[in-house]
């Protein structure tokens, strides 16, 4: 299969980008075929601009998801994006691997997500209608490919335990997990996530590589966070709340995943 | 008082921009002082790296924190940085004003958190012990300041309810206002969202104006919201998870804040 893996670390020896190199090794080892966006190597242009539409006009009002939707259509677009769409087009998975700063992905890593996800391409997909609201949340551009996160993160565990002053590290990795990979169609499975990665001596270097390990041989067979669908029932619209009957009382992120259900 | 107010979009007649000149009038007609960090237009330096530190010798490991903290401690931080902090430490109020994009804030602010917030500045400050765990979460170098987020989205704001599928626009949020504003000491006021922001007519413009001009006419006098302070008693340490007689049984983004608790 083809595995996409977009990494974003300064240096490449950190744990972090060791890891990188472990989990290319294994994934090769197991026979897949693997590109990598090492975004610091590669001098991604962080910042989403007008420069993105080679035909923006200048002095004219830039708008960025039109105009971002003009040269997605148009063909347009620079070419370091049409690259990365590329890339995620010929992907069956894709893995985003970072370290966890100010609890989100580095910002290299977010203007990724803004340039790479056209309008057209990562969101404004599909028909809105009383019935459905956009292809999105569960279908979309990537629908079929699957996505796993891969986190290196400073605190402890008990950090981001349920009551972790940080907040659950499954809240934390939501907006990424729910709000950048469901929602334009990735079935996502549950994170890679290793603590304290600054305490790293070589014995706990290859506890961490055998667990990831782990993670990488079964990535294809892995059972996904099994969120809901937003058109397939479970969500008034266009309003997109849960239907007061399910999750009854409930409120908050954990209510976006269906204990139990079988996969579709 | 002294007002930063960062800002982050890429167009001056987007909403986000029209908003920005409304509010700068408006706090200057009510007597403050004000800066703004218009980071497109001083075309930021978005992504961190070795240059930030010009004492950083070519070819050898490049570690975030202990090169942030060494370039902060020794003066050999980039400029553009150093007059970041001089604005944080003139200000008594620091406004964050983004369009929301895949749910957390544009690159190019993420950016700015993270280069400004160096070692030793932003985090890394205070002593760790059995009893204090670093000054932060409510200690900090910028303790004893006010910050709010102004912010743009294009969703519904029932899509950001308790029930909403994006998530509940206070757990949206939480990683910035806890994470990356409560967590260097500001006291942080309940935050401005204008929803469906590429909907809005003149009518609408005006509503949203008035209500934004309230809030900031109250700047000084708002409640924050209630954080619990980590070394105030609230916490184990150094698990840092919340005492399990406070919000028994309950977990999540919410405990962190004390509901009803009279201001310190």
């Amino acid at each position: 299969m083809n595995v996409l893996l977009v990494y974003a670390h300064p240096e490449p020896r950190s744990l972090t980008g060791s890891l990188k190199n472990y989990a290319v090794r294994r994934l090769m080892q197991n026979g897949h075929m693997v590109q990598v966006s090492d975004l610091y190597a590669m001098r991604w242009k962080t910042t989403l601009d007008s420069d993105d539409n080679t035909a923006y006009r200048p002095g004219t009002r830039f708008d960025p998801s039109a105009d971002s939707m003009q040269a997605f259509q148009t063909g347009t677009q620079s070419a370091d994006i049409v690259a990365e769409q590329d890339k995620l087009r010929w992907a069956d998975a894709v893995i985003l691997q970072f370290p966890l700063w100010w609890f989100t992905m580095p910002a290299i890593l977010k203007g990724w997500v803004e340039r790479v996800y056209a309008c057209g391409f990562g969101y404004g997909v599909g028909e809105h209608s009383d019935t459905h609201w956009g292809d999105r949340y569960g279908e979309g551009t990537l629908t079929g490919k699957r996505a796993m996160l891969m986190v290196t993160a400073g605190g402890w565990e008990s950090h981001y335990a349920p009551r972790g002053i940080n907040g659950p590290i499954d809240d934390v990795l939501f907006p990424i997990q729910h709000g950048v990979l469901y929602y334009p169609g990735f079935d996502v499975l549950p994170p890679h996530v290793v603590y304290r990665a600054h305490k790293t001596d070589a014995a706990k270097f290859d506890r961490i590589c055998h667990e990831l390990g782990q993670r990488l041989d079964r990535l294809f067979d892995t059972a996904p966070i099994p969120f809901r669908r937003q058109n397939a029932g479970d969500y008034l619209i266009p309003e997109l709340t849960l239907r007061p009957e399910i999750a009854a009382d409930q409120s908050g992120y954990g209510i976006h995943a269906a204990p139990n259900r079988p996969e579709d």
